[in-house]
């Protein structure tokens, strides 16, 4: 599907409609570039395009079938660039990611999408108002969806490290929890995200410091800005890693304390009703010589006995914090 | 064992039967070049493709011998790429290894194969199909084979990372399954498989970025896309490993808690079954003097009241999850 | 908030009381540079600043949101230094981050500093003490307060360190206590800490060696020492992260080993307890026939029996050390 | 002690016994190279060849005290290298590390072994019948004794390898292994063998690749087919520690799960035999009016009922496998 | 305090004393070079070596200050060294670090010492008794220190490693030692000893193989003989921490492995003990008929049958190694 196809002359839109074949033959005639966006584009939607900007069949493959890793590559003439987007979706505490692909060349820049991704509609808006940023050409486009992509992560950053907070408080409460499995997913999506993410961090150097074609050097330091947001939250992401492989060891130890607890528990519990059993099983003997039997207040007082023990058990026991 | 045996020249088919050395004669006389395929072949079937296309002693042991890593080797005026297939034979959780081993040359390509390997013959004549792809000589069906051998490690991939999925759902449940050893082997297979494909990653990425003899300037940003597709492999593998680290601390998280509640279910009804002996116990003793022994209802009192004290404790232990 | 505003002559700070207006004219008109200190300024705030000494956009949104990855930048002809300070609050055993953010050009430094930060009036009056280093430019500048930051991060170390020792302490003592949850977060901490200073060292690295506008080659050797204060405390948390894994270890083995000598102790009372009843049992039972039980002194031999036989035990269990 | 000292003229062996310092003549009359090989020589035995050779100090006093990394050095004019041999001794499941050190000169290699190591006899007659081979010079046999060297690291392998599966099926196994203190050896063999091989693959790398003196060209690829045979070890080795730390935690998995079973087994029992007790002890009690007392069958029945629940029991805990 | 101040013509000692004013006119005048030895020296002790030899500020500092990591600079025209010495405290199994900080330039060496070590006595005396060595100049002297300091780390190694045996004996034997205490600051020590080992890596790789100033070409071998040695010690240490973390496991599988020991001989015995409670229960109850109870034989039966029940108990455990 394709979402928009717009020509910009001087870092203005030009008005009308244009289809990928009118905004290239437009493109050519004044000085101008043309900034394409599809929607999970079928083969014969995409073919138009494909031949009006003529695209390496690798690439365009790629773009259809989607699927591939964070990558820059280089395909004669034009650049080619692979994006995942990530979102959070806290109730599962799961990232879901889609994909960006983008193609740019002199005088176009083609973007595909697939998946959900939020916000581009504002980003293009926000970008046509920026004139002087807009002239530098298809890579000002480029940056400007980088860049959107890139502050996308944060959120999911912070969304992981506030559940990964709530899982080292449910670790360390005293209400007894096992977050094991939680913590095990958690740790399964901040792998997923970080293969999402890491492999963006060479593409987005050498599209800072590298003289690539299309690229304007203006835009150079724009690219090293949002390499460094990405750095930052890779940072994050290893140490998150970090945090989980211990916090689950941390838990380890959690429940074998507490199992020991529970023991020292069930064993002062069962230490209390043997008194009474034992006591009992003592008078219970036939012997015919046994004074207190036959005293009168024998039974009173051995049951005072017992109860005394048991009570002053409780309470040495809970001194001793068994209990 | 000789498979193949073809010529191939601008791209065609040539027609008739050919044995390697009047294949190499062929080749010699028109432009054009042969391709050859072997299955296990013994020293002596191996002797004439030797001889006629003047392959590497070293390279020639290897091709006999196999069970060599992955590599890319320059002898003489020749490429030696050896390249491990892989198969997973879910019923056991294993993955099969099989080797093939490719000689490149000006105008020959050998193939020789180890093990079993589906769909090569398939991908002969799709390959004989694209003849302007042919055209461009032994680096094209190099790459063919080479890309076939990358794509399929994904099914390998998909089934080990369905078998991890399937772990996880055992460790998590309340079955209390311990698949310690599925997990264990599991990474087993995950090790070997990454031994046998990571070694590829530099072959790949000079196949696609260095002047190497024979392989055509056209063909290299197909073994990128090849490399890339490896990577991406590389990278499931590694997650599977960290990730089944991690599912075999948390199965351990789960064996200690699952030891605890057992603990704790017996410990209650431990407790459940030592009140009726404590109670009898009581009133087992020989005292003279205890009014409830000769009460008329002093038994079926008692007796009401060991059942409703076991009975309170089973109420009080299910609500607080014991039993 | 504009905290000084000062123009430096020949290594001598000039008379009279500067806004940043009259600074930067000040330092065009003599061979004399200004050092600006801001406070978490506004955009208002700053944007004088940024007009009079032409600072690039990005940095300038840096310096205004902070939260960035210490790094060096070069925007056109200016250097960009990012910063962390740090503090441990050792009540709660956390390190408190804060940041300064640096613009060095020919004939200024501009310092922003978010969060707190103590010392920076000592350093002032300190530097300007020394004349004859304050003479080398903005790079002396810049270096005394890189080199305060990083002297900074020292008594931080110590407080983990001493910390970690106390932690140990907990771990190997006989007090039966659990520091689990301390170990950890003294983890988070160092993890958090080691983000905060290791993204340092290759902008030091480069300072010191690399040849950078507006950087004295005289002042170079400097910032090689103070980049190896840095790789000290690096290598020492590095160490720190190490230690605490271990030590996390080494706790659930204490944790293990208190849980078994708890079992051994429960079970040598329990053992005690059973004595008296077996015996007592068994003169219980109702034989017509037991001779013990008409003796006269059956009864008073039997509890002594009892009583040897607990006495034995114990003293038994005292020597085997399960009591 | 010197083992052989034999001269070598364009590929063929010179007839006649010969001293170091005959040989090192010989060698330099016709074009003919020597090579000499000692078994653990005292500084005096090797003096006359460190003469005659002009060997450097410092190897020299490596060759004699032995216990070096392997490593290539060059010192001067010629070359020295350091090879260790290791062999498995499967009856303590140990590797023997052997030490092999060469000197390579334009016209002499001089072998010192210490330690046990099997073949060197075979090699030398193996060698001497490939005169085509033995042509190249001291390289050639430089390369044959590595080559030697490395190939038996394979058997080594090959029995670690071996053992780690029987301790996997020891882990596994139904029988209560707890083969903790062999796995731990074992990686220990393991973190020792790949101490005595990793350091070769540089220098190996390096003869393969750089033009050393003395090395001929034409061997090169030879050397690259033994770091080769090196990486495919050392690859293997990673392996073997990786699975020997999962195997180690997997055994603890298994040790806790006994220990839960054996836990499960002794509660069933202590509840079957909690049975009889609890109800013995009710008709234990002396109430005057307990109907079922004198009633003629009241013993038979309750002794039926008490076996009866025993046996409910042990069939219950039999079908729930705790038994 | 300033422990030695020799000067050197020519490989041979000056005779006379030198103060450093002296030494250094003297070195001046004839082609000689000086040595100084200090010993923890004060600011003032300094300030005269300092000026005679114009050391530069921050190696100055440093020296006086020590507590730096081991280091190379190159400040103006001399060269600065930092050494950790070594000593292991066996009865402590703690590593003692010492401090030696090495200012080499054309005509002196200022050799500064922080800390205990021992044996520099005898250096000296060996050294000028290589009058060969000696005339190399400054740089023979640097390689000898730097030479006895790296040897000196190998009885360390050997201390740490001796006790690492020790603790794996205590590991596997039966006398149920806990040595998680002993590993755990054995860990420590290696971790320290590590960190101050490794960085001196590099300035060695530099000595041997940079053309650094003062550092004479013939030394440059020794010094990779040097480099050699300590990459052996840290190899050897990164062994042992990967051991150490093993055996920090395996100690926790041995502690698991006696708990499951304890808990099965405690439930063995209470086993034994609750048969004798059990029959007697059943012999105490008041059924009026119950006809062993009567029977003459009855008491002695009984309690024939409780001793072999018993006795069959304790041979069946014995056999199933619970007991």
């Amino acid at each position: 599907m394709i979402v928009n196809c717009r020509v910009y002359e001087d870092g203005r839109r030009c008005p009308g409609e244009f289809t990928p074949e009118t905004a290239a033959q437009a493109s050519r005639e004044i000085d101008a570039f043309v900034w394409i966006g599809l929607y999970e584009p079928t083969p014969d939607e995409f073919e138009s395009v494909r031949r009006e900007f003529s695209l390496h069949e690798l690439a365009v493959e790629d773009a259809i079938k989607a699927h591939q890793r964070p990558k820059l590559e280089r395909y004669g003439d034009s650049l080619f660039l692979v994006l995942k987007t990530a979102r959070y979706v806290d109730a599962e505490e799961v990232v879901e990611f889609g994909e960006i692909l983008l193609f740019v060349g002199a005088r176009f820049l083609v973007a595909v999408r697939h998946g959900e991704a939020s916000g581009l509609q504002q980003l293009r808006q926000s970008l046509e108002a920026h004139q002087e940023f807009l002239r530098l050409g298809p890579s000002a486009v480029l940056h400007a969806i980088v860049d959107w992509v890139v502050d996308d992560y944060v959120p999911v950053m912070q969304g992981v490290e506030a559940d990964i907070e709530e899982v080292e408080e449910q670790v360390f409460s005293l209400d007894r929890a096992n977050p094991v499995e939680r913590i095990y997913y958690l740790k399964r999506e901040v792998l997923a995200f970080r293969r999402a993410t890491a492999p963006l961090l060479i593409p987005l150097m050498q599209l800072a410091t590298q003289p690539l074609p299309h690229v304007c050097p203006e835009v150079r330091p724009y690219f090293r800005d949002v390499h460094d947001h990405l750095l930052r939250t890779n940072e994050q992401l290893d140490a998150c890693r970090d945090l989980l492989t211990s916090v689950l060891e941390a838990n380890l130890t959690q429940v074998s304390v507490r199992q020991n607890e529970d023991m020292r528990k069930i064993s002062a519990w069962v230490a209390i009703a043997a008194v009474p059993t034992m006591i009992a099983g003592v008078y219970g003997m036939n012997f015919q010589h046994m004074p207190e039997l036959s005293h009168p207040l024998g039974y009173p007082i051995v049951m005072g006995l017992i109860v005394f023990i048991c009570v002053g058990l409780y309470v040495f026991f809970r001194r001793w914090n068994w209990l």
